[in-house]
C-alpha cells in the first residue's frame, strides 16, 4: 500500500476546474466531480452551528437516501450568512449544474440515468457574508461540464484553492480480492482551521463499493484521527466539508472483515496525509508542530491536552520565536479542563531551530494518547487576516 | 459614589515596593501589603489545574480560617511548575516576611499580636518553571518592612508589575452609616489573560468591617462580571489571584440590607474598572474591544458567546486590520457551542477607525446578556510573546 502525494482519480470519476471569475485576480474558481455511475455518499459537516447556505441544502439532499452523482465547488465565496437568499442561490447552482450535465454530457458517454437536484453537492469556500455571484458560475457551467476529464482533477485542485499555497492531494492503491482499488482525496484549507471539522473542504473519491453506513463509520473514524486532529488558528469554519463518494467501478466489493479493514487503513493514511498538508500550509507559519500526548485516561482527554497546547497562542509565539518556554505547555494543559497534576507531567520540547517541531506530553494518568498538528503563530497571519476582505 | 483612577489606602493599610533584583532591568520587584490590624480575606484562584506554588500555599493557609495580616508579591519569577522545591521556597518567603515583621516592625506601631505564618499570603507573577531566588526576597524584606507607609501603594503598584505599561489602580469612597469607607484596588496583568480568573494579580483593600462569608459572596459576583470578563489573548494563566482584605479600620460594619449593597456595588466598580486598564494595557494592542452580547438565554450563555468572538483570533487579526468583517462574528457566535440560529442573529460592529470598538451581537433567544472586554491581535503581540524568557 502506498500513497502518492498527487491526485490520481479512481475509475469512473471524471473532475474539472475553471476560472468564471468570481476572484477578482482570475485564478481558477470552479471544481466540477463528477461519477459516471451513482455513487454512494458519505459527508462530515462543521460543527459550526451557523451553517453555510450549501451545507443545509446538502444536508437536506443526503437525508433523501439516494446517490450522488456530482460535487460543484466554487471558491472565493463562502455563502454563509447569506440568509434564504443565499439557500436559493445554492439551489440555483444545483439546478444548473444538474441541467449542464443532462443536457450537455460528460462527452464520454451518455449519462445513463436523468440526474436529479438531489444527486449534486455543493460547496462554497471563501469570503463570508456576500451574495454568492450566481450567473457568473451557471454561464460557466456548461463549459465546466464539457472540460471533465480524469486529469480535470488536476486542475479542479487548483480551483477550490483560497489562501492555500499549493494543491492538497493523496492517492493511495491497494487490492482487494485481486482487483486493483484506489481512494483518492483533494483538500483546501490554510487558516481558520480548528477541529470539528477543521476549516477546509476535502473530497474523496474511491472505486471500492461499499454500504452507505460502513462508508460514514470509516469515514468518521479516520477523520476523528486526521481532520479532527489538526488546528492552525482554532477557528471553527462555517462551511467546513469532508465529502466522500464510493462508485464501486474496480468491481471490488467491501464486506465486513479483512477487505473493509484493508480499505479503513487505506482511508485512515490518506486523511492523515491531507490534514498534515492543510496544517503545512497554514497561514504565514514558519514551524510545523506535531504534539504527542499520552498517558491520558483515554483518547479523547489525550486530544483535548494536545488540543489546547495546539491553541495558546503564547505557545505558539514563543514556538515562532524559537523560545523553548515548557511553561507555557504545562499552563495550556492545565487549562484544558481535565485533571492533572503538576508531579504527574512530564514534557519533552525538540529542538526549535528546525521547520518541524515535537512536543510529547504525558499526563501519567492512564493509556491514551493522541498526536494532533499545529503551527506557530506568526507576524504574517496577522498580516494575511488583517487584509482578507 | 466617585471612582478615582490610583490608589489610595483605606484606613489601617500600609504598602511599600522595592527593587530586591529579581528583575535584571532592576525595575522594582518586591512589594508587601500590610494591615495594622489583623483582616477578613477573600479569595479567588485561577481555574488552571497547574497552580503555582505560592497558590497551593495560600489555599493551605486560608482553609485555617484565620485572619490576613499581610501579602507579599514578588514579580519576575512565577515561582510555577517548580515542584515540592517551589512550595518550600514560597514557605521561606513567607517566614521571612513573618519575621520581619515581627522582629522589625512597621514603624507605625508595634505589631499588636504576633503574626504567625497562615497570617500571610504570598504571589508570584513572571517566568514559568525557573526555581524563586529566596534568597534575594529574604534578604531585602527588612528593608521592605521598613518601607511600609500608606504612600508606599504608589511604589508597591510598580513592583507587581511585568509586562505592564503603566499602573492599575481604582479607589472609590462611601458612606456607610455616616462611616467613611473606601475600597482600594490595585492590579498587574497584561498578558495569558483569560477568564477564570484572567492572568492577573489583583489586591482590593477596604476599611469596611464585613463577614468571611459575604465578603466571599461579594467578591465573587463582582469578579464573574469583570475580571471573568475580559480575555486578551484565551489563555489562561497558572498564577492568577484575586485577593481582598477587609480590616474594619473605618468603624462601619456591613450587615446584609442597604449597606451590604451599596458595599457590593461599589465593590462591582472597582473591579470593572480594573478589568477594563487590564485590557487596555493588553500586549501589543492597538484596539480595545467591548463586546456586548444580549438576546441570550441566560447571563452564562450571553459571557460564552462573546468571549468566544474575543477569543478568535480571526476576528481579532479583522479589528486590528480595520476590516468590518462580520462573518468572522457569526462564525465565533456559531462555534461556541450555544445553540443559535442564523435568522435571529442580529450583529452590530461600530466603526474600526478609533482606539475603542464596540461589537452588539443579539441572539434573540432571551433575556440574558453580557459585556465582555478584549483586544485586537497583533504583531507585536507576537513580537512581545516570541521573546519573552
Amino acid at each position: 500500500m502506498k500513497i502518492l502525494n498527487k491526485a490520481v482519480l479512481p475509475a469512473g470519476f471524471l473532475a474539472s476546474g475553471i476560472s468564471c471569475g468570481i476572484k477578482k485576480s482570475g485564478k481558477p474558481d470552479l471544481a466540477l466531480f463528477y461519477s459516471q455511475t451513482p455513487a454512494t455518499p458519505a459527508c462530515l459537516f462543521t460543527a459550526n452551528s451557523i451553517k453555510a447556505a450549501p451545507l443545509l441544502l446538502n444536508k437536506l439532499y443526503l437525508k433523501k437516501g439516494g446517490s450522488v452523482r456530482a460535487i460543484i465547488v466554487n471558491s472565493g465565496n463562502a455563502n454563509c450568512f447569506t440568509g434564504k437568499a443565499g439557500i436559493k442561490d445554492a439551489e440555483e447552482v444545483v439546478s444548473a449544474t444538474v441541467a449542464a450535465l443532462n443536457n450537455v454530457g460528460t462527452g464520454f458517454k451518455p449519462v445513463p440515468t436523468k440526474i436529479n437536484q438531489e444527486n449534486v453537492l455543493v460547496n462554497s469556500t471563501g469570503i463570508i457574508g456576500k451574495r454568492l455571484p450566481v450567473s457568473k458560475i451557471t454561464s460557466a457551467l456548461p463549459r465546466l461540464v464539457k472540460e471533465l476529464s480524469s486529469q480535470g482533477i488536476l486542475k479542479a485542485q487548483k480551483a477550490i484553492r483560497t489562501t492555500d499555497t499549493f494543491d492538497k492531494a493523496a492517492t493511495i492503491e491497494f487490492n482487494i480480492g485481486g482487483k486493483s482499488v484506489s481512494i483518492c482525496a483533494v483538500a483546501k484549507g490554510a487558516g481558520m482551521i480548528c477541529p470539528n471539522v477543521a476549516t477546509m473542504l476535502v473530497f474523496i473519491f474511491t472505486d471500492a463499493a461499499i454500504s452507505r453506513e460502513a462508508l460514514k463509520k470509516a469515514l468518521s473514524s479516520a477523520a476523528d484521527k486526521s481532520f479532527n486532529c489538526i488546528t492552525v488558528d482554532g477557528c471553527m469554519s462555517t462551511n467546513d466539508s469532508v465529502m466522500m463518494l464510493a462508485n464501486g467501478a474496480s468491481g471490488a466489493r467491501l464486506l465486513p472483515g479483512k477487505s473493509l479493514s484493508i480499505f479503513e487503513h487505506a482511508l485512515d493514511e490518506v486523511c492523515l496525509s491531507l490534514a498534515k498538508l492543510v496544517v503545512r500550509d497554514g497561514e504565514g507559519i514558519s514551524k510545523f508542530i506535531e504534539i504527542k500526548v499520552y498517558g491520558a485516561k483515554n483518547f479523547h482527554d489525550a486530544r483535548v491536552a494536545a488540543l489546547s497546547i495546539a491553541n495558546s497562542n503564547l505557545f505558539k509565539t514563543a514556538v515562532y520565536g524559537e523560545n523553548p518556554n515548557f511553561g507555557r505547555i504545562a499552563g495550556a494543559v492545565g487549562a484544558c479542563g481535565i485533571e492533572v497534576q503538576e508531579k504527574d507531567l512530564l514534557i519533552k520540547l525538540g529542538p526549535l531551530g528546525k521547520k518541524d517541531v515535537h512536543v510529547d506530553v504525558s499526563l501519567g494518568r492512564g493509556k491514551g494518547s493522541a498526536v494532533v498538528y499545529t503551527t506557530d503563530l506568526t507576524p504574517e497571519y496577522i498580516k494575511i487576516n488583517a487584509e482578507y476582505n
